[in-house]
């Protein structure tokens, strides 16, 4: 029996095997670049056989291990180091939750709020307005969701032509986490809604300014004030201390730093809702107030900027979502759209939580173009490019929901194009 | 309408609310002095109103709010800072996942591992031993679960008298993620098991020198080889590059930092199983490989160490879990056993998952004595502790899974007794 610390048989005899190794190191060692870190490799080297040496202590809290490098890259629109979107590298993530610190953001600036300090009012067309204190809101009855969040311009950048070179660039904007918080509802039934009140304008505490209406009817229906994510308080990127949650609905909507709720009778067409918001029909009108994120799924491996080693059998991975409840069935093509399988999904499948999709392929080494295709509960079937662009025309880019396709060449090589 | 900033309403007219501010934030200042970090005191104050300063940039990978202090803390049998335990904190924990970087740790000593350098070996009682890179694992069919991790040690300090001062010290050796991996029945199939194969030992990477003897019967069920947790790789006190997880069976059998498996004929009994996981009865015998972690439960607010500000409505929650499978039920009493009502279970309920429990409680200020009674899918029913004694007898302190009591005093603070 071999020595497990020499170099493996595996690797020996599987020259295919090891192309894909050095095709992986590569793909680090840009991301290390993206991350301004000192690299893994700068630093001393792991032992051997580290059995044989004396490790590290215990830490109060950890962090991951030096030799993991993804990052959120900032999205190229971003328009100074504060102000912009960065992007969960979701071609590397695992399993249905996304890693607090790999979360995508979208901000203004990240503001420094210190948990005592902050406050939330609730006031407008109520009975008994209220400021709250983030303890005072922990106390209450609480409540966790495993939920998919989705930026309305997650995708923006593929409708008219495939730009995007990792599935981090195309669809970067959508993660999931576990949420702790309160239900709306409850804290609206405490300060008393008036006869009339038939929205809700929410607010942050950062310097962008987001203010976002919702209808009434969601805010008590499912709408959570959460504290909590994956387990610990937010994360300062994702709103801490408190931010509204908003199952299903655009990211924006579940407005970062809550610090006030007005109660009013009709929606304020904020700054938001009124320009980026507002999606540009063909006819000149503006599709507003469409807040729901529509089924929508992307494989992320194999996926743009990856590399196959050889022909042989791999697993198809990728992700699949709805806003309007459960993901029932994902199909995948490995021949542009002609034919299609259904995939594995892994349970738990969870409403209005990215939903992990499996397939074996046996790749013959030849071109493939590799598309998933969602179907949600209601029946609803994620749509092509073409019949998208053919409703909502060319003037808007947002809540674009479309198949994406990955190309893999006969060099092992994948690349984000429009067949 | 006040001004948000201002010291709000509800805390002037309520000097209750207020001593139970001061209480947290005295628990907080004792959790930085174990974590020994500068505390966020000891920084730049935070603005009294974040929308009117420039916040900070993105961050390629996130980190938690300045303010937050949780941390591990270390178990008082800890030999050395690098051999010990270190326990989560489940009186601040939210929801069902567990931070990684609170994740509880029982370890030799901490190792450093390149994967780029590890490798896992299969051998014994097989036809085509196997020596594989991670990244050989990572490209075969994979799955996610999201599982509770719990060590047979946990609670092992309340057999004989109420030791735990908070309900970390008594519980602090259980937490939940999401694991991702290769199932290992698609690798022992792989390298073929030959006739007469009935157990395999795992092996670690550390100084620790864990061996692990595992039927195979469960190694061809439902055992993960796992290199993911929480969406990301495993942390590098959770097995960095790759550790078993052995769903529902105590920690140490999930084996960490995962280099060999011996396919053998029968168990070898490992140092672990033959000193500490062997369990003294009271007739003599050892107790031996007794695996499941079987069905409990415990009160996580209030808690040990916690205070209630005064009577009023408070929300009892906890965490339930069951090497056997789902948690069908969790009972409530708030005197000490007499009567039991039935807490909420937070869906979705998953087998061999943390599950979280909520019931509402309206505290009179009279002392009570507050405990939590888990019921599993087969029926099982967390035991008193007298019941576990009367079977098990004092030799041994191990798989404790008795019932747990907190008393709520006359004054709002919380012991840990045995009423």
């Amino acid at each position: 029996m071999s020595d497990p610390a020499s170099t493996p048989e595996s690797a020996r005899q599987d020259p295919g095997r090891r192309r894909f190794l050095q095709g992986s190191v590569a793909l680090g060692a840009a991301l290390v670049a993206g991350a301004r870190r000192p690299s893994a490799a700068q630093a001393q080297p792991a032992p051997d056989d580290p059995s044989k040496v004396l490790g590290g202590p215990m830490r109060p809290y950890g962090e991951r291990a030096r030799f993991e490098q993804a990052v959120r890259e900032i999205a190229p629109e971003s328009k100074t180091d504060e102000r912009g979107s960065s992007l969960t590298p979701l071609g590397e993530t695992l399993g249905i939750i996304t890693p607090s610190a790999l979360h995508f953001v979208v901000q203004g600036s990240l503001p420094d709020i210190d948990p005592t300090k902050h406050r939330l009012l609730i006031h407008g067309l109520v009975d008994r307005p209220v400021i709250m204190t983030v303890e005072d809101i922990k106390r209450l009855p609480s409540t966790s969701r495993i939920l998919f969040l989705e930026c309305a311009g997650n995708t923006m950048s593929e409708w008219r032509a495939p730009i995007g070179k990792t599935v981090q660039g195309t669809h970067g904007r959508t993660s999931c986490s576990e949420w702790t918080g309160v239900p709306l509802a409850l804290l609206l039934r405490e300060v008393g809604v008036q006869q009339g009140a038939a929205w809700i304008i929410a607010e942050g505490a950062d310097t962008n300014g987001n203010e976002h209406s919702i209808p009434l009817a969601k805010a008590l229906d499912d709408i959570l004030v959460a504290y909590g994510q994956n387990g610990e308080a937010l994360r300062p990127e994702n709103g801490y201390p408190l931010r509204l949650i908003v199952p299903g609905w655009e990211g924006s909507a579940n407005v970062k730093w809550l610090r006030r709720i007005t109660v009013v009778d009709r929606p304020y067409m904020t700054r938001m809702e009124s320009t980026v918001h507002a999606a540009l029909m063909p006819d000149g009108k503006a599709r507003q107030l469409g807040f729901v994120m529509e089924a929508k799924s992307v494989i992320t491996f194999p996926s743009g900027g990856q590399r196959l080693p050889g022909p042989g059998l791999y697993e198809i991975r990728g992700l699949a979502w709805s806003g309007r409840g459960l993901v029932r069935r994902v199909e995948v093509s490995t021949d542009g759209g002609k034919t299609w399988r259904d995939a594995r999904l892994q349970e738990p499948v969870l409403p209005i939580a990215h939903t992990r999709f499996r397939l074996d392929w046996q790749w013959d080494g030849r071109e493939a173009v590799l598309q998933s295709r969602c179907t949600d509960e209601t029946g609803y079937v994620q749509p092509t490019l073409a019949a998208l662009v053919q409703v909502r025309g060319l003037n808007s880019t947002i809540f674009n929901n479309a198949i994406q396709s990955w190309q893999v060449a006969a060099d092992g090589s994948v690349h984000n194009v429009h067949p």
